[in-house]
């Protein structure tokens, strides 16, 4: 039963079932302060709460500025009850498309990234794989990635993810989607996404827990990536006032959330009344 | 008199009489070669005896690498004779347009632009205006321009110009238009361009010679901004094969030159024949 105090706005996403939730990371779980990762208050206690419940969890996040294994750790390190299995970031899904594809990436990514693509042939590259960058994304970095797509038949770019921006800080800042777009702009193509809000990425992560699509919730701070990537799943979106989030979100011209909570410990809060 | 010889893809432009010619000037006049500006075979010949017939002449450039003064004292040292009153860069323009709309400007240019804009109040901007800032397209500019930005109500971006890349040091390197799309994409909006191949830009060109776009004709090696910038204003768009030019230009999917030539020098030809 959901309590009759909640605000109507925050009722509407467990009418029906949720038998799974997938959740982001940046800005939901945690937010980078001074360069410092920090939990969002609320959030490490939430994701007991679910884990206890017997709810699966799976953390689907665009993350890129480190490896899946640094991740995680990072998160063990501030309190957080998860495992690598978990955690489904763009790097390894790309890795798997560019060994099935026959592709040789010419990498525009973080340095603490590189890891993740170990082992991958990079010499005399057919694609062009972006993450974000941040600082790496110097005009020298960009004009290689360009010169390497002008230079093919085909030019294949492959973004991990397509964020407009996030928060470090207390700062919004540049995410990998405007360099994409910078890229696509020049080149005159289109770049394949891997991450969210692909679909695919969303479904192989909801295969990992067996889950469909109409009994999934995703928890995410981006209204496009997040909230609308689920949506077009087949997913509930619901969208937190932490990270990124700005009160124009709430009058997004294409995407409304199945509910807009505080935070994840609110989403927990009437997630779990549903059981 | 066309001279028969002529293949027929260069004799279509002189049909109608041409009264007045623009000229692109990197890559039609001048290329960058080891950092240093070389005139390009035939150019300063050409330009001589297009103005030995009395044809008005304008060079029309998107340069925001240097103030106009720089611009017009390199063009002269590889000896071409040309007048600062002759040359219309976007920086001017832009400047005109700050002040007739009370903008004060967060500049992302190229150091070596500022002088054009002193004097224009940057304090407390309320606009962001960006060039083709090279080296300075850092993660750092990029997003401090981001933050002016999204920070706006309404943000106003003015792009000096919108070029995918252009060539230097026989290489092709990202244009303003790059980041232009980055910008936009992160913000949700789109920029004004003032620059190729904005309308009101070619036709302030234009009027400064009193001409009339059905009687000019525009020569550039960029098949957008030029050729079908210059179409789009009712003149004759002529894309020579020298600069950023590339053979896949001729299979634009959407600008069809009115002639395409070897260079400048070959232009000039056809244009005196007219006469």
């Amino acid at each position: 039963m959901v309590s009759l105090e909640l605000p109507s706005a925050v009722m509407a996403f467990n009418q029906k079932p949720v038998r799974a939730v997938l959740l982001d990371i940046s800005g939901v779980l945690k937010n980078c302060v001074d360069g410092k990762d920090v939990a969002i208050k609320g959030s490490v206690d939430a994701v007991n709460r679910l884990k206890a419940s017997g709810m699966p969890v799976r953390f689907c996040t665009n993350e890129t500025t480190t490896t899946r294994s640094a991740l995680v750790k990072k998160l063990q390190a501030i309190g957080f009850k998860v495992e690598e299995d978990e955690v489904f970031p763009p790097a390894p899904a790309t890795c798997l498309i560019l060994k099935q594809r026959g592709l040789r990436p010419h990498l525009l990514i973080h340095p603490a990234l590189e890891p993740d693509f170990k082992g991958m042939e990079q010499k005399d590259p057919n694609c062009v794989v972006i993450g974000d960058a941040q600082e790496s994304f110097s005009y020298q970095n960009m004009n290689a990635a360009f010169q390497t797509l002008i230079a093919l038949d085909k030019p294949v770019l492959i973004s991990m993810g397509q964020g407009k921006y996030y928060s470090e800080d207390n700062k919004l800042v540049l995410d990998v989607g405007a360099y994409k777009a910078a890229l696509e702009y020049a080149c005159g193509i289109q770049a394949e996404v891997v991450g969210k809000p692909s679909q695919a990425f969303f479904l192989s992560v909801l295969s990992s827990m067996n889950a469909k699509p109409e009994e999934t919730v995703m928890v995410g701070d981006d209204i496009e990536s997040d909230v609308g990537g689920a949506q077009k799943c087949g997913m509930r979106g619901v969208l937190v006032r932490t990270g990124k989030y700005r009160p124009s979100d709430e009058q997004h011209p294409k995407v409304k959330p199945d509910s807009i909570v505080d935070n994840l410990a609110q989403a927990v809060d009437i997630l779990l009344k549903t059981k």
